[in-house]
């Protein structure tokens, strides 16, 4: 693989920017809080770029569009991820949630903005999101005190 | 039923606004062509009325948390029906999207945030999102015309 | 075919116990309330037919095992009916919700428990519901009057 | 915190029934068996608190609604509650199966009631359903062993 | 536009293919029964270039990977349509199921064979599934009837 | 139950087949690689011995059709496991996907086969299909290790 595929790659499953958050730590609480994120970060790192390496382009192609569907446009950055959050949460899948949730908080979204959305999530979908919005909130925690203090400090 | 509670239900169900909107058509294509969302705001409106008065009051508890969770707050209100669009589309509903787009609309969406809040949705729902964005591009474009003009114009 | 299979498949379909109830309209307004029940039971009743008698067998013991689901058991019929239609609701599916509020009201479920159970369906699926929720509002009303009074009366 | 207020919430998420239940094991083994059901039950009891904590007030107001659908009215409770496991099935969310699987042992459904109630459930969502049904029937007996010998003994 | 880039749309509307499909009728019944199929090819032809023209490329970018998707390639051009018909009937779409019917007939896929991708349908999605399954074997025989006979002829 | 019987309920959850392909590792690793997918065959075994042993019938015949319809028939057995992926796939089914992940395997679908097939769902279903991608790309390696090779050595 050449080494610009290879920061295509990079970029598309977002080595940099994950791992830039996670420096810093300033305890040992702070680390152990973090092992729940990091494990979920690298798992999802780790097996992307296996889909994107396997030599079926067009899996490449759709991360892409993905990717490119969050980026700032008309519309702020940090509400298309908010969006990203409130599509994972209607439909119910953690991993999106999570994904969406960290990128909300690295964009700067506040706790009170992270609640709006949830409920209208939570509105939308009923209670079978309820416990979707539970792993919210518990990502939310992990999340807001990893990056070192959260808004509501 | 009291004027106090009827006005209650009156705003919840929202005829005050929609009509307001309907006004100053300029011209019989335009009227011909605000039938379908005439006729669609409508029915929604005569079957919320049914069951707001139905007398089973978690009904109308239901309808007031899912009006009270777009108003406006720390995600100004533009964006919370941007993400009912995205929540409506994945979830394919073609009366949520028809909601939600007329409420976008109104709260001055512009067809090109519009255009990326749908392609988050297709993406996030993929290629069977495809029909109700055949759908949404109909109404989009009706709403606009509606309201005379369009904000592209 | 045979009269036996034939009878079978009549059984199945729900001929008899579906005209059975249509009897006795007693005036022109109920003939023509009647006709959106009447012709959305006919295409399930035409449709229904030609898949059982396509040749395909499976299909045969799909629709039986359907069929049992709701008779008689330790669960009275009148609330696996009630559990069919919070099932169509959340799972957001008008003809499925048209038939089991038929079989609702032919079993004898009043309008408060109609009320209840679509209540459940509204808090367990959310706002996504609540188009459906029109809907079976519509047909409830339709199917109470085509019954002779309804039950409310 | 107001004393009114803690109890409120407490009501809402169930502290008591959920104890009261707990009590009175019998021996190593059922206290092993219920530790799977006991840790469910507090990670969803800890979530709700920090959720209903979190300042958002409509959140608590929805789960109210939640809670409420399920008391007893013109439907029985017990009906209600399989009608809850109903919807959870076929909308395929475990921790719901389990939450309505445990409130429908409480109320003191059969064995054979549940059979019938997950029948509907599979016949309604088809295949996809099945892993839902595997997991129902593992937190099944765990509940009923819990109860102290179960209602088939 | 360049005339390049609309044949590049047109090849992907499939406006040859569909209309190719469409001539040769041989009596005024079959004019008559193709008048639906033609109806829903139409509308979604002309919606699909509503979308690819407005000027957001990332439509046409996933409208290509849809596209591609379903070529020829280690697995034949007619099992990946029957796979996009299972796809389309668990996920219950009308429109999706109609696009890969007419698609899979084009392809040569006979009868039995359908039958037995919808039964694969039918038992993954269960009943929530049989509306589909009517509206599925509607459309089926007025495709066949239009190929000219169809393959059991 | 009578030897018969069992014998039925064996061949229903396939015993035989499921632990003839687990024969034959050479060596440490490959024990270690096998431990996920064994204890996922067990827990499905278990769960569904105990589901066909529960004394409801019904659950044995719905088990029996879901078995039929991937057996050999107009269409190869192959492309019915690969269909069976699609619908888990877009259902997003974790359980499920590893079944026919499994089945598709074991019918001798190559790797090439299993991207175009995962591609299809990919595009149906969206982003939100992406964690069971992942899921089904780590499986999917351990059981073509586990099968001695791969199909691609």
């Amino acid at each position: 693989m050449s080494a610009n595929r290879r920061k295509f790659l990079f970029a598309l499953i977002g080595v940099h920017s994950r791992f830039k958050k996670c420096s810093g730590p300033s305890g040992l609480g702070k680390i152990f809080m973090k092992s729940k994120i990091t494990k979920t970060r690298k798992y999802r790192l780790d097996m992307n770029e296996k889909i994107l390496n396997s030599g079926f382009k067009d899996f490449q192609k759709f991360f892409a569009l993905d990717n490119k569907a969050y980026l700032d446009g008309k519309i702020p950055v940090k509400y298309k991820e908010l969006m990203g959050l409130v599509g994972s949460m209607v439909l119910r899948c953690n991993d999106c949630i999570f994904y969406h949730l960290d990128r909300c908080v690295t964009e700067g979204a506040t706790r009170e903005e992270l609640h709006e959305a949830m409920n209208i999530a939570l509105i939308i979908g009923g209670s079978i999101v309820i416990p979707h919005l539970r792993y919210a909130f518990e990502m939310m925690e992990e999340l807001q005190r990893a990056e070192g203090g959260g808004q509501n400090a």
